[in-house]
């Protein structure tokens, strides 16, 4: 949800037209966390500041900066210069110039602003502006932000950008990341965050200096400086890191080391060497903030995480400071420069027309990547880095509860029954956001689980906190290495997919499945009763791959069969036990990028109710594979075709009965029951694929939808 | 799911049209179970046995028996006659007048039988039967029953009826309720049940002679007769009996003293009298098999509820025996014939002009029947006779289970957040057959819930079996008295809301709720924190009726409302926390009755992908009342007008906030948080009344759905 990108030449003279193709390169980068409208923030040639925003695509605004060339001065050479830039997916407000960011603090453009999140007090932050005179004139909460911060400025006209800054964030609460520009401080720039995601790029001639930033505490008067405004959300992360170390024993506190597995991809600690950060004649630096890393990967794989609550500047002498306001003993007072292990072309579409079906095609080495390493297919042996330190305490938890939003909801649907049959533990599946709604009761020795692609998805995060606070084992499953849940779980898995750009996930989604089957053979490894189960599951690993590729050669069955059906205005999934999640999880794919009316029903739910829907005008999708809820599927297909219902099978290969009742049949290899899911979902994906390319809708950037949901 | 009507009347001479007004009359009143066909099973003028079967409602029936009166004989006055009745609900096969029922042995109609439920082996038995050389004619399983009579009793044609019906059913897995003729056998009739219900009224001039009836067990060798065909289903009644014989401690054990409440509707005890049978000079006797008691009641009020496996005759000289084939330790050796405290009236429709609509408008009479006797308003205290002995046993269990189907299920999401705080304990919510399909892990220091309008509904009674088995406390919520779940669990509720005819449950929801949440007071009535809670709740209790009757004065309004979406394609209904139920059941209204595509959306869900949906031509409505998650509500709300959504609204009276998004609004009054969902529902439940009726569907009847679902 909105991408912030920010780029700062210190002494490395670049002419405009270059800062501006640099800050559109890194939009398009970050479209796919929205694209309602971009803008930038840029100097002009009189030295003021002057925002440029369109609506919709960043093609767009491209467009529009490209025909005001010559009024932007493309051609101007500057030594040091920040611009900043957004790209935007409406929260407050529709999607209009106005609302586009930056926002700014006046029409002077004083002080300009980008933003990731949602400011939850906005309402009363603007009410006391407006009495203090500011003149609104967007619907954002944003705006609030760049109002406040030339309050304070006039207030105290000494304080150094940085302090500013400081001093709005106090006033906010919700999730931002943030990075400022003000004509009152040319060349700096100061950027923050708060619940969403923000990284650093360095990018210098010579090799870095050193591997990590010391982290700087401001003057104990900050921290009675705020707090004027609204009442501080009850869960905001300094009290819970004041709770936590009140409360926690020591053997289950936030010193239980970190255990998040090194991954294949990812990012790795840096060499440490014994220089320091460019001084003396090598001056010259460039910074990226972005946020995430695909925007930063083609100009530099050194980057820096920001922690919550940081505030990372830039001086005027090209100098990166992070600050904090508060020393706590949690912190490690400092932040490492790591080194981005990314490719270039893991983020390039290549022949494919879209992301998507460029990750839904990658899907036979994804797996093979997320299993290796881990999964010994001779000694039949499973061993996952992260977590092993951890198995015997999750052995004797009293539950497992798996905590997830959207796609990676559904993969913890896909694979509970597997962890109730292998761990026999009572294994609970909770909606983040409807977890956090009931206040659900969490107990000390629950095991909790948090899936999310980027991790940084903000329901999922804020349950990450709730259950950690109350002294749960945390054990994060990510896509994403350096993430918020990656950082703050306890243990973890990375599943290993590579980068995912489409907003509709589907690499991510086997690649979830299968780290939680694996975490499901690894706590069954010692039940001898559970060796020949798991002897299956494991083989059935191994042929998994090839079984991937086997259906993505139903491809061009499953165009033509999307032309039937793609001019519909509804379509039901149907399907039960292991292929139930298959049917949500296909559904939501055909809802976000096919705007299509779909929906995954479990098939024994048919008759209470979502039967009456079923005639022969209606398209319905079934999945009926030989598994021990066969025949009960055959009952619901019966009563299916008994209302002249005419369903699009998905079956398995040569299975005879089950076609006697379809119009047209899907057939997917047969595999091991818990891994079934994996093949029938990616018919499916494909499906949605199709009808969108059909309908026109654009694949990567389905309207209204953001790739990670770092709002509540 | 199918309804069967029998009426036999021994001594008692009717005209052969009052006997088929007779048959008529009670499939009338079964009607919502089933109304794809309908048909009767009678004696013809010479001695022979027809059948008469039409697709379609039951008054189509009756206009075709009533076109053929000549050749029927409406004017021939039978002494003692049996007829078999059936309203069907199509599984296998389409709606036609060869897959109605009565089902016959062969062109002869030598046996006739109806059928409620679904035969799972079919397939094999008709195999046998066609390499026999029978002949079959339909798509109906219940087609091998007939022709499995038959070949029985060429076999062995000095069996009894009972006899021969007792073999058949060996031979038969599934659920069934099953009624016989033969015109081997006139003036006789079987009738035998496992799974689905079936109850006899009892008719006599005088008073009955006994108020029970004995249990007579066959010879051992039935024990042995059968079981060649197909295996036995893992769960039969009989295997799920012995392994808990032998598994049960004696404390936990089906010896717990069955602790369902006598309800203040339905029935009680009978009055023990020394008095024997119809003897000697009163002969005469009418029998009623049925279903359900509605079928029932018109013409008496004395029945007995059969159990399964319970193979009832009536022979040659009007005497009614229950038969087992086997002895069980924990069979009563006997049938009470109990009173039906029923209403004729309440089975009536009265002014309303569909009984849906009845329903609707009596919630805030049956919310007051759910509590009378239970709640003291003043002392603030709850007590449910039903449980109140289970209380400290519950109290120190591992976590609550609730299991259900349907609108049923979604009465427990309702209520799980209170469970959840009330309790604090761990809190699953299930679907009956997911959870089924999962073989979820259960625990004896588990307590289940299963939840059934019906108690009949197969899918919550075979997991509660499954429960049982393993030793969990079982309780049931049910508004059927005598039904298998409120039998067959440890205690219970009822919650008395009255007999609901509607295939579309609306009161029974309230009501499932409002027993909830009093067993949640209930539990927690000893914790002194929990007070303040407590009394605001049952405050809120006691102010519910009035509150709802402000709720249905909204009709017009909401009328006017339907008139605009009625003939949209899909409706999206979305809230969250405590609201969240409101819109699943609200959704599930609108499928059910007005075909409409809707779906109830967890308004937290919304980013992760539904969003996508929303567009200015999409319905949608939203519950917005102030509660813990106004304000995130209210960000959806945000995110839903950003994309040119207009909602209907339904929020709190006065409520400004919320009305500045909406395109229309619909204002209820505010109650207690946890209750505030029985009064957001009821405009759902209007609303999809309106469209309904707006759209021309049968409110009463919607297609392919039938009332009480049981069959898997």
């Amino acid at each position: 949800m909105c991408g912030i990108f920010a780029y700062l030449n210190y002494l490395t003279p670049k002419k405009r037209e270059e800062i501006l193709e640099l800050l559109i390169r890194g939009l398009e980068r970050l479209e796919y966390r929205g694209y309602d409208s971009a803008g930038v923030g840029i100097d002009t040639v009189d030295g003021g500041v002057t925002l440029v925003k369109q609506t919709g695509k960043v093609k767009r605004l491209r467009d529009k900066i490209e025909s005001q060339k010559d009024s932007l001065g493309f051609e101007q050479e500057l030594e040091t210069h920040i611009g900043i830039a957004h790209t935007r997916w409406a929260t407050h407000g529709v999607p209009s110039d106005i609302n586009s960011h930056p926002q700014r603090s006046n029409e002077a453009n004083e002080f300009v602003v980008v933003h990731n999140g949602i400011i939850t007090n906005y309402k009363d932050v603007k009410q006391f502006l407006v009495q203090k005179g500011h003149k609104f004139e967007s619907d954002t909460d944003t705006e609030v932000i760049a109002k406040l911060i030339k309050h304070i400025h006039s207030l105290h006209p000494t304080y150094s950008f940085r302090e500013l800054v400081e001093q709005v964030i106090q006033q906010l609460e919700g999730a931002f990341a943030l990075c400022f520009k003000s004509k009152h401080f040319p060349g700096e720039v100061v950027a923050t965050r708060r619940g969403s995601p923000l990284l650093v790029g360095i990018k210098t001639k010579t090799k870095l200096a050193t591997d990590h930033i010391p982290v700087l505490y401001s003057k104990d008067v900050f921290e009675f400086g705020g707090r004027a405004l609204g009442t501080r959300d009850r869960d905001s992360p300094e009290k819970v890191e004041l709770k936590e170390l009140s409360k926690k024993k020591d053997t289950q506190s936030d010193h239980r080391p970190h255990g998040h597995e090194i991954p294949s991809h990812g990012l790795a600690r840096s060499q440490s060497t014994s220089e320091f950060l460019p001084q003396g004649d090598n001056k010259e630096v460039e910074y990226f903030f972005a946020s995430d890393a695909s925007a930063i990967i083609e100009h530099t794989d050194r980057v820096i995480y920001l922690l919550d609550d940081d505030v990372a500047s830039v001086d005027n002498e090209g100098i990166l400071k992070i600050h904090r306001l508060k020393r706590s003993l949690e912190d490690s007072h400092a932040r490492e420069i790591t080194t981005l292990k990314m490719e270039i072309q893991q983020i390039m579409k290549g022949n494919f027309s879209s992301f998507m079906q460029k990750e839904i095609f990658e899907q036979p080495e994804s797996v093979v990547n997320t299993m290796r390493g881990r999964i010994n297919f001779d000694s039949e042996t499973v061993v996952l880095g992260g977590i092993k330190d951890y198995i015997s305490e999750i052995r004797r938890c009293r539950r497992l509860l798996l905590i997830a939003c959207g796609t990676s909801y559904h993969s913890a649907i896909a694979t509970r029954q597997l962890l109730e049959e292998l761990t026999e533990l009572p294994v609970m599946v909770d909606l983040a956001s409807d977890f956090l709604d009931r206040n659900t009761p969490i107990f000390r020795d629950d095991v909790c689980f948090f899936i999310s692609q980027s991790g940084e998805t903000a329901d999922t995060l804020m349950a990450l906190r709730y259950c950690k606070q109350r002294g749960a084992l945390i054990v994060g499953i990510t896509n994403t290495v350096g993430s918020s849940i990656c950082r703050e779980s306890h243990c973890g898995v990375h599943i290993n997919a590579g980068p995912e750009i489409g907003v509709a996930s589907t690499k991510a989604y086997t690649s979830q499945m299968i780290s939680l089957v694996m975490f499901a053979l690894m706590v069954s490894e010692d039940r001898i009763s559970a060796q020949p189960r798991r002897s299956e599951i494991i083989q059935g690993l191994r042929h998994l791959p090839d079984q991937i590729k086997e259906v993505l050669d139903l491809d061009s069955k499953i165009q033509e069969i999307s032309k039937e059906v793609f001019e519909k205005k509804s379509l039901l999934v149907l399907g039960r036990g292991y292929n139930y999640a298959t049917c949500l999880e296909g559904a939501l794919k055909i809802k976000e990028i096919t705007y299509m009316h779909s929906e995954g029903i479990l098939a024994g739910e048919l008759k209470h109710g979502p039967l009456a829907l079923v005639d022969k005008g209606m398209p319905i999708i079934m999945i009926c594979t030989r598994d021990s809820v066969f025949v009960k599927c055959m009952n619901a297909l019966q009563q299916v075709t008994a209302r002249e219902g005419r369903p699009i099978l998905i079956c398995h290969k040569g299975d005879q009965e089950p076609q006697k009742h379809g119009s047209r049949v899907l057939e997917v290899p047969k595999t091991v029951d818990c891994l079934q899911g994996i093949l029938t979902v990616i018919p499916l994906q494909l499906i949605s694929y199709h009808i969108a390319v059909l309908k026109g809708c654009n694949v990567d950037c389905p309207r209204n939808l953001a790739k990670s949901v770092t709002v509540e």
